[in-house]
């Protein structure tokens, strides 16, 4: 695991999810029998967003430790603001707002084709349920994401081997560790 | 019941409500061992009034149809906005993104003492459990809105008979159907 590689002072939350505000979310927005429109889907995420950062991420910042989010404000980017077409630019503001300015200082994004993604899942979620059209646009949406930020959003190839993966995600982190200043 | 009294094109909802979606919030928000953040809050808020905009008063209103609300945009900019501090603008634009804009034409503000209002409630929901300080400031907002918006938003005096309260959200209210512009 990348947060063991990283030492005792990191920590490894996922998105949505790591607070129990969130977990709920989780369980609501990947059930496959509930229905609801982009605009809910997007605030749904930022509000589990919104407590990660205030009953985990910030606290754990302030103790200088690092963390590591398995998504977070990117993946609302691609999913919502790209591929669900609300606008990347309106669903950042509400992110911004919701984590009251938390950006992180690196996101890596483990670049697969979506067949590919598919044929590694097991049972599929909601969002893997809508089939390979939109798992197309969310990867067009982070690789523009990739060229838009090439210092924040980081590019790595995932159709090879999970050793191989880890090793270039865990050089990316520690560099980013090294670069980000004291808060 | 107001609704009734506006005739059969007339449609009620509620606040957080509606839909599925939105009673699952309204269970959610009022449930007094949940403890969230103020942000979480009026996201999950904005979530639920995207679902109700989107599955009924949108199509309703397609139809000619009325729709009264119990709560509506307003009260999450006293809530949220005013009295948890957020920012009435900032809340005002996250629920204008919900809505894709939807504003109601009338806002019915009943105007009453949080004390006498206390004294009529029943067993206290996770809102009414914070006390007559909160009460106070939301009070605060509402004068304030209506001070800002006297067209739109409507004070009625509340701590009276229903009868003759109901007489003048009535007139209140057939007099904005009059005025407005069949969409």
């Amino acid at each position: 695991m990348l947060v063991e590689a990283l030492g005792d002072e990191a920590l490894a939350v996922r998105e949505p999810g790591g607070t129990r505000f969130g977990e709920r979310v989780r369980e609501w927005v990947k059930d496959p029998s509930e229905e609801f429109g982009p605009h809910a889907e997007a605030l749904l995420f930022a509000a589990a967003r919104a407590e990660l950062c205030r009953q985990v991420i910030r606290p754990a910042l302030a103790e200088g430790r690092v963390v590591v989010s398995d998504r977070f404000l990117d993946s609302s980017l691609a999913y919502q603001g790209a591929a669900r077409g609300l606008g990347v630019d309106e669903v950042a503001g509400i992110n911004r707002w919701a984590t009251e300015g938390l950006v992180p200082d690196l996101t890596v994004y483990l670049a697969i084709e979506p067949a590919a993604a598919f044929a590694r899942a097991g049972q599929l979620d909601r969002f893997e349920d809508e089939g390979a059209d939109l798992q197309e646009r969310v990867r067009d949406a982070y690789e523009q994401l990739a060229d838009d930020e090439p210092g924040r959003v980081r590019r790595v190839e995932a159709d090879r081997p999970a050793g191989a993966v880890h090793a270039e995600v865990l050089a990316l982190v520690e560099a980013a560790r090294a670069a980000v200043p004291a808060r």
